[in-house]
């Protein structure tokens, strides 16, 4: 097979016809797929059931009750469990004295931040809803459209910088944080970056620590949701340390670069267990400088008296320590890899000769990225639905639901069986081919 | 024993320094007890340890994972699961279609209520941070001290008026509401009120749900936390249905209520099973209009993607109706009213003869409201503490902490033993007893 833009008028017509034939046969087949959102598939949940045996009620003298001052049952502990406090530490690479636990959520744990940050502002800052000019977040696309959903909402106008294999593009986002104090925040997943993949390199995350802002208030959202998310993990080479390994990148810790570039308060780190064990029902934790901690849970003290500490006292007793998440998740690589190794295949073997698209390869994380030719990624996702193929909505890697080529598109391949997601996967082919040829005879 | 006040100078002199006597005997016993706070006694929480067996996993195919669009382990459902919301729906008296269920904070719920019309107003109104006139909430008094820090925390105004044994002043209320355009709010617990207990009666319920606010963003925060929590409750007389019952009296629907009056958006009410099943791990619910209710949950997707299902689901499987309710909160009743008998006990037995302050005799709820002599609450206070005896703070019954007579004492008597409780009250009763005798020595 020949790229498409070598073909002339006439065959890229007849290559059309061919490819809509396929495409009809699709559609007759009647198929529900969905590839949209990031979400573990039910035999990834079935990796966390023994859990919910940690605490039958015969063994909760122990561990519920033991002193009644720390009855886990009861009210209290706005910073969360300290056993629950060290296992999300672990996972982000902090001490547990930085680590704030909360209930299930860490979107709610960003909204939250952005949210107190409107009405009381950052640290005694002037609120951000009360400033005179319009408070600005850095986000680097493609990026994650539920961080932009929460700028969005709150009025914060949204500046796109490049997300490139090594992470946002620091000259960039060194020229307007250090010049516009409007600039409040940058949206980062800097390990298995949502949708692309990549990893942040031990440069841009030094980089970023090192901003010099003109927002006293700044902070970089450093959404870690991917910590420990490795493909090719085995139960030893996962880990976001520093250490080596065989596998994806490590990403330097946040903490650690800030406070070597005296900028202690700079960062706001995120976490949760959703895709290491249950999605509704994980724990989710934020990490911060001291200082930073000591203010948002002064706040979080008007917004409830504690988290559910039984559930987050199942989850220190199922993942006791770093090595116990690395084996579990090595059992998510199991599951997971070979839905990523297959999507590769598929894209390989339908779009690898033809010129029309690129993707990314992640060794890690929900998502691959795929780029096709511009004006097609909105044709491409409506025809994949018409045959019965959900994706993310084009557009939806952009702040505004606007990408400026429409180009991106966000495949998600863990949540389908590995045979639903080999018929998706070429429905996908199929609907990029007639977008881009229908696009190329346009043109 | 004499009232205090037909008491010569010389013999209140006298009765101090007999209680002086008293009160250094309890310093010397070294206490350290607890009676600042409504917190269930870990015997009340060991009633809901069976709820931890529910959901083995090896019982999870029919309840977890039934269908894959379903998966109450995954992410989703923002209005809480089906049976959460008849659940607490029943507790609050009002159809699931109305409820919302959450996480396990109904103040983290009020919070959010306040925090969402700050920045974003209520149903398309002006948001509260841009108003130029200051916001403001009343708010009954004696009243709910974490209430009042929220409104606090966002510079919303407080507004006292006075609470009386059938809820709010509604004159006071009618005449402010209708007039002033900047209130925004009330703040009620209508059944069982937080302190005073008083439940509030069908007319009040009535003409707050008639209220003809000046705001079209005026809500009735109806903080029902109470809702099933009678003292005399056996098993049948609870509820908070309009029916008759031989213990505390029924509370009038909200719902229904503003229904009546063509106010049907005028409500939000909150519950929560904290003080049913575990205080820290419960559920949690709001309830309000079909059309509140619908900008809740809009604004809610940009916060999480949905709350703890399977928690959820153990307390729908462990409370099935309201029945099961019931009979559960018989329980409770068991343990906390011997607490609440001792309690009126001793303030009779200690101060029913000396004139020196009144207390209320609630049948449900968590609190006792005492009334000492003007001026004399944070004396007692102080002397309690320092007798090893923990109070709710003076003053924390009012907005920003300041009872203008220096007269309100909440005493919270569910946490401790009743050992424990019996000399924490004797401590108490000295203590009123010498704060009072200071001040008519110094009147």
């Amino acid at each position: 097979m020949k790229a498409y833009k070598e073909l002339s008028s006439k065959e890229l017509q007849r290559e059309l016809s061919e490819q809509q034939n396929r495409y009809e046969a699709f559609v007759r087949l009647g198929l529900k797929h969905n590839m949209a959102r990031g979400k573990p598939s039910p035999e990834q949940l079935d990796l966390s059931l023994p859990m919910l045996d940690l605490l039958p009620s015969q063994d909760s003298a122990g561990h519920l009750h033991a002193g009644a001052a720390d009855d886990l049952r009861n009210y209290g502990g706005l910073a969360g469990l300290p056993e629950a406090r060290e296992l999300m530490g672990a996972i982000m690479g902090v001490p547990a004295d930085n680590v704030l636990v909360g209930n299930n959520s860490s979107l709610n744990l960003m909204y939250n931040m952005v949210s107190m940050a409107m009405t009381h502002g950052v640290l005694g800052s002037t609120p951000w809803a009360l400033l005179e000019e319009q408070p600005v977040f850095l986000c680097p696309v493609p990026g994650y459209d539920r961080h932009f959903s929460i700028t969005q909402h709150f009025g914060i106008k949204m500046t796109t910088v490049p997300l490139t294999d090594d992470g946002p593009d620091m000259e960039a986002v060194e020229q307007q944080v250090s010049t516009n104090p409007s600039i409040k925040g940058i949206w980062c997943v800097p390990r298995f970056s949502n949708p692309t993949g990549c990893v942040y390199s031990d440069e841009t995350v030094r980089r970023l620590a090192g901003l010099t802002p003109a927002a006293s208030d700044f902070r970089i959202y450093w959404d870690n949701a991917y910590a420990v998310h490795d493909l090719a993990s085995t139960g030893e080479d996962v880990g976001c340390s520093a250490d080596q390994n065989d596998g994806a990148a490590a990403l330097l810790s946040i903490k650690d670069a800030c406070e070597a570039s005296s900028n202690s308060n700079l960062w706001y780190q995120f976490s949760s267990t959703s895709k290491i064990t249950f999605a509704g029902s994980g724990i989710a934790a934020l990490s911060s400088s001291e200082e930073n901690l000591a203010g948002i849970i002064r706040t979080l003290g008007f917004q409830m008296i504690g988290p559910d500490k039984i559930n987050q006292k199942r989850h220190a007793m199922f993942l006791p320590d770093l090595d116990a998440v690395r084996v579990h998740m090595s059992r998510h690589a199991a599951l997971i890899k070979p839905k990523f190794d297959l999507t590769q295949r598929m894209l390989e073997e339908g779009l690898g000769q033809v010129g029309i698209g690129t993707w990314t390869k992640p060794q890690g994380g929900y998502f691959v990225s795929f780029d096709g030719l511009p004006h097609t990624a909105t044709r491409t996702v409506e025809l994949a639905a018409a045959a019965g193929v959900v994706l993310t909505p084009a557009g939806a890697t952009y702040p505004y639901g606007h990408d400026p080529l429409d180009a991106n598109i966000r495949i998600a391949p863990t949540y389908p069986g590995l045979e639903e997601l080999e018929t998706a996967a070429k429905v996908f082919v199929v609907c990029v081919r007639i977008a881009a040829l229908e696009q190329l005879l346009a043109g």
